[in-house]
């Protein structure tokens, strides 16, 4: 996700310096004509903004605050900018923690995944300071196809990039049971496919994901723990706010099914196997 | 539903002969140029073709077979088109029922809604033999964008009709989670819009009903009590094929708690007065 953001970036003409775990990241990273330094401290000596592109909330705040960590090391008047789906209270609190050294945070999760950061398609969700933003803003749009300024408060735009994952997560596990009810019918799928996507029930997700739970070899792309972890972040937001949810907790429950089958690493769409496998009784309901 | 479908027939030349057992809908129908019959029986003496457009497999039964019922007076060769949602076993029975007259079944499920309808933009799944369907086009064609000739069993097209009011339905749920979580959450709700709109976790559904949610008169759309009534019929399949869903059952108790709560005629986006009433304390998990 890192390197066509990195590669968009350095298209637009800024001057990047990257850093990864992934040496085959840094090699490709480095072909486009990024620079590349061996620890994120290193990277940042003349940088003014730094975009942190990682999985997680432990992932940013071990860039940030880890051995190795940058914040000690930036200088007051920087810009961190988070992309990271995390919860809306740990973003804040990462913002509270920079903001004790003068260092602004910027909330900003994407959408649109490793073929949206490729195509320049991604969409952004920005949360933080008015002079934060305006200093982001020509990188988010360099990255980014559609960028939005929620608010001011770091944490808001993780709320909502949280709300697109209850969809997207609920999504795949509909377009899941669709594809495998399907499957069970006798429908051909194509024909199913053909159809689904010209009526109501057809979604993003329906239309870039039902094709691949059927390919023999169908691209890489986000892992079913991606969605483990992000749901139960969408279960702790419900808590936080009081509100009882229903398909949410019903879609985790089948990414955690397909994660204890062995699939955490395999792509979202491999979810489809745990309806494969399933069988019911003629006489009992479901 | 039939009243807009019919406009368009009679828009594209069709001689166009009604009946409704509501009043209202027969005056704009024969405002419309079509000629009113009082019984279904009466309305096909002059008919090639009978199209059946009402709610479930009961009333197309009643059309058909019941007091009044249009199935002993109809000759052979004559054609029947079904487009109510129905167990695709159902569906099979009828044309079985209707084969011994001679009569031929058109399984033909609908999906665009009423909206679809009066802006000719409905999908319409057939299925049926060749020559049934070849008679049948040239009025598929005129009341609906896409046509779909799915395969020769009667049922097969229900079968996709199914699948797809499982994915309408619980996208419908899944926008209702997202918007009674975004309220909870303080998102203003037409920021929430229009970054889903744009994300990876939009829907048809999503970008039809969500606004519905919040506006305070919103169009009429289909019923909860559709959504009971298919979600159970997606059940039912899903018992006959032996697979055990997770999200459509999920689904199917919101809509049941809706209507439990008073809201089965009204519009399907009240669901989320089921989440919007919702509360849990914030120790317990949900």
């Amino acid at each position: 996700m890192g390197l066509p953001m990195a590669r968009n970036l350095i298209k637009a003409g800024f001057h990047v310096v990257g850093v990864d775990i992934s040496q085959q990241a840094l090699n490709a990273f480095a072909a486009a004509g990024g620079v590349v330094a061996s620890t994120p401290a290193e990277a940042i000596h003349c940088a003014d903004t730094v975009l942190i592109v990682v999985v997680d909330a432990d992932q940013t705040e071990a860039v940030l605050f880890g051995n190795d960590g940058i914040a000690s090391a930036l200088a007051p008047s920087k810009l961190v900018i988070a992309s990271a789906t995390m919860a809306p209270s740990r973003v804040a609190a990462v913002a509270d923690r920079l903001a004790q050294r003068k260092i602004q945070l910027l909330d900003a999760p994407i959408s649109g995944g490793i073929r949206g950061a490729a195509a320049g398609a991604l969409t952004v969700m920005v949360a933080g300071p008015d002079d934060a933003y305006a200093k982001a803003e020509p990188i988010l749009r360099a990255l980014a196809a559609r960028v939005f300024h929620i608010g001011k408060q770091p944490g808001q735009a993780s709320t909502v990039k949280l709300i697109n994952q209850l969809l997207c997560g609920i999504h795949l596990a509909a377009t899941a049971e669709a594809v495998a009810l399907a499957e069970r019918a006798g429908v051909p799928l194509q024909v199913l496919y053909d159809i689904i996507s010209a009526s109501s029930g057809t979604s993003r997700i329906f239309e870039d994901r039902a094709p691949d739970m059927w390919s023999v070899n169908p691209p890489k792309k986000a892992a079913v723990d991606i969605f483990v972890k992000d749901l139960g972040l969408v279960l702790e937001l419900a808590r936080t706010t009081q509100i009882g949810l229903t398909l949410t907790p019903a879609a985790h429950q089948v990414f955690e099914a397909a994660a204890d089958a062995g699939l955490g690493r395999s792509s979202d769409s491999e979810i489809v196997q745990v309806y494969r496998q399933s069988t019911t009784r003629p006489d009992t309901t479901t």
